[in-house]
């Protein structure tokens, strides 16, 4: 069990920033969270920043002392953290084990990613050095084509179909459309994600998350002092990380993340509840089919059954069980060291009840479930109302 | 105060290595440390992992995962930490708020680089995303740059020579002639390195620390279990971070590094000691005004004296107060993801008297100063023999 809570969050809006820099963009976020949390710049006593590559993407290494900086933060610890698209999971899991250390009782936790400065071939280069580089990205393999591997087993083994994955981007659309920070706030039909252009099959243009800008920052502390900062503080119930092989070929199932359960496990037993005590949650959807292997990892459906669930609308926002209620990576976008974070402020966003039209009813638990890479680092986070 | 304990240590010889990987590296000297420190891969909870690029160096990004999977620590929660030639240093705080929070028993902070897989000109072009880009890399200043800077200033200010910035590079190759995992086990004279080729006015060749692959892991346990891993822990009792702007032309003084002297307060004021009570240091000498500088910030010396120490040996191995008795970055080597981890590795060996021919007196306290960039993040960690 932990005692930290989340008392302030701040998110830019997903999508193209051409206007903004990185830390900009950073600023942007820490300065939202810091006047949610009704504090100032100077009361916030460390940072710990997700972000991918801003070596590849902006040609910038060192960014924690340059974000916190620009955010009227000098002088703060400030440490980066990395672990592909999970990257401000971990940055988030550093800052709770800071808070919980005792040495720190205002804490940020941040991600920001910028990526589009490069051009997209380079960025899927740049994302392809998450995947294992001799056994992946060398031969030729890209995470498109990674994501269809599980795909092609997870039809294999279970019958999954092209649509019940298409039905994920078409459900994470229409979430988004009610999301006003999304990248994408507009509806798809089933068709037009069957008939998009092919990019590793069964995976068209639409069952990818698609290339983003953006940054996301929350404020914690020890849920002593919560109420002191907000009068709806969200708490964190568990926090938990695993980890698993770079390369696919160490394996011995395609069709699930050991990660991302062994995660799951742990974060079930930190937070004394189970999958079905869970109201809502957002988790990786960085491509249709990791939805489907998420929401089974994480016991929200027996194995094989992620598919069947959102083709018969069970994740839809005005379903049993939302999922992704935020648009996820699909619609909301993936700026990646980001959306760890992002996913968190979507939690604390229903968990306070100021989700608006896409607010689920009377949440209690949400989790968030973040990737790193094909599933060599898998994050997950259990959040309660106050 | 802190709670933690150092059990076991690790460290590759520093050099240029053709023959191992990235994560061959990282193996070797993780598993050093859990032999040193009597247990198994298994038993290792979590590891925080510093680097600066394996992205550009190796392009290969989310390196935790695949270092801890090579080291047969496939499982456990691995974060990257990076803070640019700090890396390691913030890694070791982040294992150690790991401790401190009660969550993780047994936790390995580590550091890993392999630079020399880039040419030169790469390395230079990566090390320079350290400063800040649009301010300081584009308009084409490099770290050797930065650095004459500051100690151009230095010499305006208080007098400091060539021959005195000399005599640290002259006294740290003395020093790891003693070093059998020193990448330069030779000595070489003052006009060695008065006559070497010059790189940036007052800085030649010799001022300047090398290109180096290696790396180094500890493994820290909170103080009440540390005897039964080790009859000889260290203890770590202060662990200090703090950041300053990125760019130069935004600080009010070029002749102290304001991050160096803030750490260095806070880490006295948690292990409650002064400067006086250290014994022996390893300081961040990327360039020899860097040692200069730091043994001011550190407040061993006062301001502007730093050069008469070092020339009149009073840093010296046999000297009262010794200086980068490893041989330094300069001459042990600057793998600069690795440095951090490497310095308390020095600190480890010198606090169990184990240091062979440069183990100092009976130290009892020992100073770990690493430095990423040009200060916008020091870190001072303080150690004490058991």
């Amino acid at each position: 069990m932990l005692n930290v809570s989340i008392v302030g969050a701040g998110q830019t809006k997903f999508g193209r920033h051409d206007d903004y820099t990185l830390r900009e963009l950073f600023a942007l976020a820490a300065h939202e969270a810091i006047e949610d949390a009704g504090i100032a710049p100077k009361n916030v006593e460390a940072a710990f920043i997700g972000n991918l590559s801003a070596d590849q993407f902006n040609r910038q290494t060192h960014i924690a002392p340059m974000m916190v900086d620009a955010a009227g933060m000098k002088g703060i610890p400030a440490t980066k953290c990395e672990a592909a698209c999970a990257s401000s999971a971990t940055a988030l899991r550093a800052a709770i084990l800071a808070v919980e250390s005792g040495h720190h009782d205002v804490v940020m936790a941040a991600g920001v990613e910028k990526m589009t400065d490069l051009s997209t071939p380079g960025v899927i280069e740049t994302l392809a050095m998450a995947a294992d580089q001799p056994f992946e990205a060398e031969p030729g393999i890209t995470f498109p084509g990674i994501f269809a591997l599980l795909a092609v087993a997870h039809m294999a083994k279970y019958g999954t179909t092209k649509e019940q994955m298409a039905a994920v981007a078409v459900k994470n659309h229409a979430n988004a459309v009610h999301n006003p920070l999304a990248q994408y706030q507009k509806e798809i039909t089933l068709d037009q994600v069957l008939s998009a252009r092919m990019v590793a099959w069964p995976l068209g243009l639409f069952d990818c998350s698609p290339i983003t800008d953006g940054a996301a920052a929350v404020i914690l502390t020890r849920n002593k002092l919560a109420k002191k900062f907000t009068d709806a503080p969200v708490k964190i119930k568990a926090s938990a990380q695993a980890n698993d092989t770079m390369d696919m070929c160490d394996r011995s199932d395609l069709t699930s993340l050991y990660s991302a359960r062994t995660a799951a496990q742990l974060a079930y037993k930190q937070a004394r509840i189970g999958p079905h005590d869970i109201d809502f949650a957002e988790v990786h959807d960085c491509f249709t089919i990791a939805e489907i292997i998420a929401t089974e990892d994480l016991g929200f459906f027996s194995r094989g059954m992620g598919g069947q669930a959102v083709e018969q609308e069970y994740t839809a926002l005005d379903g049993e069980f939302a999922i992704n209620t935020s648009g996820g990576l699909k619609a909301k976008g993936h700026p990646v060291g980001a959306t760890g974070v992002a996913q968190i402020i979507e939690l604390y966003h229903q968990l306070r009840n100021e989700a608006g039209k896409r607010q689920v009813d009377k949440p209690n638990y949400g989790l968030a479930h973040n990737v790193g890479g094909s599933g060599a680092t898998a994050v997950v986070h259990i959040c309660e109302r106050w």
